[in-house]
Formats: C-alpha cells, sequence, structure tokens
C-alpha cells in the first residue's frame, strides 16, 4: 500500500493540514499595490492584518514601504518589535489598553482612530506622548466611524483633538466595507467614486473649518485592486490583496492567477456514492467563513490540485460545502473522484483569507521556508 | 474622564477580549455527565476536542476520568504528555501522519476509527505497536463512516480489522450530529433512539459473522445531555457539554446557567442612533459561527452583563449581529445602551463553545487564573 502513502509533488513533505504560500505571486500583489500607488502619487500604507507576520512585512518593506496598518495594538507591538516606526492602528481606540498605547507612543510613530469626544477627552489626559489622531467616518459601510453627512459633529470632533495636547489630527480615514457587498467591476467603481467624493466633502468641511492640510485615507481591497484613478485620496491601506481569496475572486478584485494562499489538506476519507471526499481541514484550519455562489450554494472553499510547483487551476465545483472542527467535506465530480485516494493532498483554496491565515498562525512557502506569523 | 476606564468588577483587569470561564458551572457539567454516565452503565470517554486544555482534563481525571476522546494526532500527543494515557482519535486515520501514530501507539493505549479497507491495509503493514480500531458508522450524519444499512460492507472490514495484526477491533463507533439539527426535546431523544437502534443492528450483524463482545460508541453532546436511558451504549463521547453554547441552548440541550464561557469584550464605540455598540471581539475571537434566531436573524453572539461573580443572564435581543475581523457589533436596545459607556466590558456568550475556544488558545477563570491550551 505504499501508493497511499504518495510523495509529495512539492519538494517537502506535508502531514497535516498546512497554509501553503506562492511568494511569487504574493510578490507580484506587493509590487503592483506598490507601484499602482507610486504612479497615482498616493501614500501606500498596507494593511498587515492579513498576514500578520514580520517575515512577509519585510517583502513589503523591500518594495519601499516604510508605515504600516494593523488592526490592533497587540499587533502593533508586534511590528514595532520588527523594526517598524509608523503604524496606524486602524481601529478604535481602545481605552483599556492606554498602558500599552503610551510605550508604544513613545517609541514610533503612533496614529490610531477616534470618532468619539469622551474618547478624545480621555487621550487628552492619559496620553503621555505625540499621536496621530484620524477622524474615523463613516462612508456608508455601517460599522465604525462617523457618519459623513454629520460635518458639525465632525468638526467639533477635531476641534476636540486639536485642544488636545499629545493629539495631532492627521486626516480623514474610512473603510468602504461594502465594497464586498458589489455585484460587478462598475459597482465597485461607484462605490470608490462615492466613497472618495464623501470624504472630499468632509475634507471641505474641516478646511472651511480651518483645518488645512488633512489627509485623505482609504482602504478596501476591492476599491484599491479595481480603481485606477486616485484624485482625492492621499493614502491607501489595503490588506487582503497581498494574498486575495475566493471572496475577492467572485467580487472581481483578482484573477484566480494572483490568488497567493492555499491550504493543502490530506485526505483521509472517500465516499463516491455521494461523490465526496472527507478533508484533514476544517473549521479551525479554514475558518468558517463562507459565500454563496452563483448558482445559491454555501461553501467555505475551493479545491485545486497539488502540483510540482503549487497548485493548478481551481476544479469546476469542486466545493467544500461543509466544515466542522478539523474537518471538511469535499464535493467532487465522481470521475475526478478516482483519481484521487486516500493519503493524497489537496489545495484547497480559502473565502477568506485573513481568517484562514489568522487560525493557521504561520505560512509554509513552495520551497518548504516556514514563516513566522504573531501569535495574538 | 476616569469614569471611562471602569474597573472591572471581576478581581482582575481585562484590557482585551479574554474568554472567560466559570470552573463552578464546568465543573457542575462535567460532574453530572460523569454522573449520568456511571448511573448507567456506560464508560464516560469525553471529548477534549472542545476545551483543548490540560488544565480542564485534570478537573475530568478529579471526576474519576480516565479515558479521553481527540480529534487529532496532534492533540492526542498533546494530552499524551499531560499524563493521559487511553486516547481514542475520533477522527479518519490520516495515513500521512504514520510516524507519528507509531510513536504515539508505542506510548500509551491508542484507539482510532477506520472505515476504509485501504487504511486498514496500510496499518497493518506500517503499524508498529498495538492499537484498538473502532469501525466509524454513519447513522445519518452523513460526514465520515460506512451507512450502518451496510452490514456486509462492515464485516468486511471487522474481518480486515481482525486480520491486521496490531489492530484490535474494539467496536463501533458514530457520531451522530445530526442532533443538531433538532427542533425540540422529543426530535434529540427520536435522533438518539434511531441512533442507538442502528448501532445495535450493526453489532448484532458483527456478532453472527463471529465478531462479539464489540462495544457501541456514541456521542454527540445534545443526545448525551437529554437522555436518560442509555440502552444499548457502551460509551460515549460527548464535547461541547463541558461549556455549552448558543446553539445548545437554542436546541434545548442546556439551560442558560450551565454555559460556562463568555468573552468579554471592551467597548469601543457607541451608535446610538443604530442602537449598536462596538466591541473589540471580533471573528478571530468568537469564530464565524452564526446561528439563526427564532425571528429568523443570523447571530453571532448574544450579550450578558459583567457582574461581580461573572456574567448575568442574556440580554434579550442583544445580539451581535455581524463581525468582521477585530470588529463585533452588538445591537442593544437603546435604553439599554444610555447605560453603557466606551471603556466598559461586556460579556458575550459564543455560538459555539469548541470554536470560540479553539480561536482564543486560552481561559481566565473567574478568580483571575490563566489556563492553559494546547497550541496546535
Amino acid at each position: 500500500m505504499s501508493e497511499m502513502l504518495p510523495k509529495s509533488s512539492l519538494p517537502f513533505d506535508i502531514e497535516r493540514p498546512t497554509l501553503l504560500l506562492d511568494k511569487g505571486r504574493c510578490l507580484r500583489n506587493i509590487r503592483r499595490m506598490a507601484q499602482k500607488a507610486a504612479d497615482n502619487g498616493v501614500d501606500f500604507r498596507p494593511h498587515m492584518k492579513t498576514h500578520q507576520s514580520a517575515d512577509i512585512a519585510a517583502w513589503f518593506r523591500d518594495a519601499g514601504v516604510r508605515a504600516i496598518t494593523v488592526s490592533s495594538v497587540d499587533m502593533a507591538v508586534y511590528f514595532a518589535n520588527h523594526g517598524w516606526d509608523d503604524i496606524t492602528v486602524a481601529f478604535p481606540v481602545n481605552v483599556r489598553e492606554i498602558t500599552k498605547i503610551n510605550v508604544l507612543a513613545e517609541r514610533i510613530d503612533l496614529g490610531f482612530l477616534v470618532e468619539s469626544p469622551d474618547v478624545v477627552s480621555f487621550l487628552a489626559e492619559n496620553l503621555v506622548s505625540a499621536a496621530g489622531a484620524w477622524i474615523k467616518i463613516d462612508v456608508g459601510s455601517r460599522r465604525t466611524g462617523i457618519p459623513w453627512r454629520r460635518s458639525q459633529e465632525i468638526v467639533d470632533l477635531a476641534r476636540a483633538v486639536d485642544s488636545a495636547g499629545p493629539l495631532c489630527l492627521r486626516g480623514v480615514l474610512t473603510h468602504a466595507g461594502h465594497s464586498y457587498q458589489a455585484g460587478s467591476l462598475s459597482e465597485i467603481r461607484d462605490v470608490h467614486r462615492e466613497c472618495v467624493g464623501r470624504m472630499n466633502e468632509v475634507r471641505d468641511a474641516l478646511s472651511a473649518a480651518g483645518f488645512w492640510n488633512l489627509s485623505v485615507s482609504v482602504g478596501d481591497t476591492p476599491t484599491t485592486s479595481v480603481v485606477d484613478d486616485f484624485e482625492g485620496v492621499d493614502e491607501m491601506r489595503p490588506g487582503a490583496f497581498v494574498f486575495y481569496d475566493l471572496k475577492q475572486l467572485s467580487i472581481g478584485s483578482c484573477d484566480e492567477e494572483q490568488i497567493a494562499v492555499a491550504l493543502a489538506c490530506p485526505v483521509v476519507a472517500k465516499h463516491k456514492e455521494r461523490s465526496e471526499i472527507v478533508l484533514y481541514g476544517g473549521a479551525v484550519h479554514l475558518s468558517k467563513d463562507s459565500l454563496v455562489t452563483r448558482e445559491g450554494e454555501r461553501i467555505f472553499g475551493q479545491a485545486a490540485r497539488i502540483e510540482d510547483d503549487g497548485w493548478g487551476p481551481l476544479i469546476e465545483g469542486a466545493y467544500v460545502t461543509s466544515v466542522s472542527q478539523e474537518h471538511g467535506i469535499l464535493r467532487f465530480r465522481s470521475d475526478l473522484l478516482e483519481a484521487i485516494s486516500i493519503g493524497d493532498m489537496v489545495a484547497v483554496l480559502p473565502v477568506h483569507c485573513c481568517l484562514t491565515a489568522d487560525a493557521m498562525k504561520g505560512y509554509v512557502t513552495l520551497d518548504g521556508d516556514v514563516l513566522s506569523m504573531a501569535r495574538i
């Protein structure tokens, strides 16, 4: 039964669910976005929450990046410990972490988001070192931020920031997360146009109130991937573009050849009668994020073959249709199923690369190099 | 603004999302299930995948437990390293891990699941030490296992196991995961009755073929929580009962007072106009598992107040209605919202305790003790 334990065609053996990283694709994603920012004269402050890896962050540094975005104070501490000294925490200030924030603001050029006068007052009294503040604006995603129409509230908050000693107002920042609901490229472009228009109305209102030279920072992967005109934008902060995933593919932000991570999963059982194989690879590996296909089916990943130099094209209809803690159920056309044996490995492209990366806490490149990741 | 940083009413300070464990409730859950097993003369082999903690496993040992279930070889290694020497890996054998399996089978009394003649042949040739084999039966959940009706296939597999030198056939094992779809207590009892009936038909077929003294092992939390008559069952392996969660509450497996974990989340923003607060606590903390309420709403958690001795009752309608990587959006009735300030903490009871525990990788008891967890 030695054929049950095929040598992986990759240059290393994989025993258990392993997040493969195609470094070539990842570098191309990084360089393309850095180039797009440079071509448009826009500051590039990529979001590190997707990969959470100092090793991958070093590839951004090689591409000229010096300033980054993170989504928690702990993540900022991790990257500060790896030499990054200009970090925006793109999350509403968590006042309970003021001690850590003070330590960090002393060490690096720290920026964070404010949307509440109470928090600004708190920072005025409790922040020891200088830090940059961005007013978080809600341009339609309805998650965090002051709704963009409320000019007076925004101007009042700017005044509070301005009078809070250690805070320096940098600009207005948004995340147009509703771009993920777009149904077409033109809808993504519409979200971007509307977002930038609204942000510039906000900036105009602040200028009229005497706040000059404020930046506009925007940040989602769909719009920054698809749009080529960044008029009215000073800084962009996409994150997921570093890997892309099935969700981004489904909304048109990327091509299949740009997806840079795949979960290698051992096949542990076959059920021919229902055209399914059982993978060692479940919710604790892929996450439980899902998307609904055009055919109306909820899926948790899609399979590709493991090949000598990585993974092949997505196999049509080969969807992970359910996940439990460690199991994934992969539906295969029965003719393809014949070619797959227990002990083989299958690559599963994730629905949401950020959550799969966070669940896996590390990467292995196609050359077998292990990349570190924050443990937070 | 010192009122913005309220002392936690718990005897320790919490800065970031923290998984609180009510040890009293957890011990009661453990003792109740151990007692139920003892009263019924059923072997109790609890599943450790839910908590993945050697500290919590020690509480099971205090309750008389000596044999456990895990869901991966790595988890078996972790518990073997903490002194457990009778472990069933309730997952189809992953042949790629044969080296680790051999090391483990040498050290402890190891059991695993088989459902494929190819895997049994592989083990016959490659397994060095003795190990127990359970034939995995599918009684209706359609995840893994041989469908219970296929007596001949099951008998053939038993013969293959019997003739494979190092393997000792222990019995037939199932997970009636479809109990999670039950709509009422009587439906849960029906699933159990049907499951046990089918498993005993399988056992009878094996007896008729000369395989005597085989055990029947069953394992889900809904049925083992609700059923009191375990006639026809030799071993039970529930896991989630150690903590319970909103999903178990929704299907009637537990009372609210049995739920033993809650995610303590700092409040980072308030949006009165839409009756929402923004929590530091998202998909990387709670997981993205969800349930649909009776009112048809998809939710990711439900809130309770943090109180001196833990958390209070669930607040009606206070649902986490969306999660992104670090954010949770919690909808509150506006009158309750008034009482909540930025910097406060809210307890969020998880939909699925196993995935929340896996995401958090650790616990803090209400006394402030930090409990370790496997890092696998």
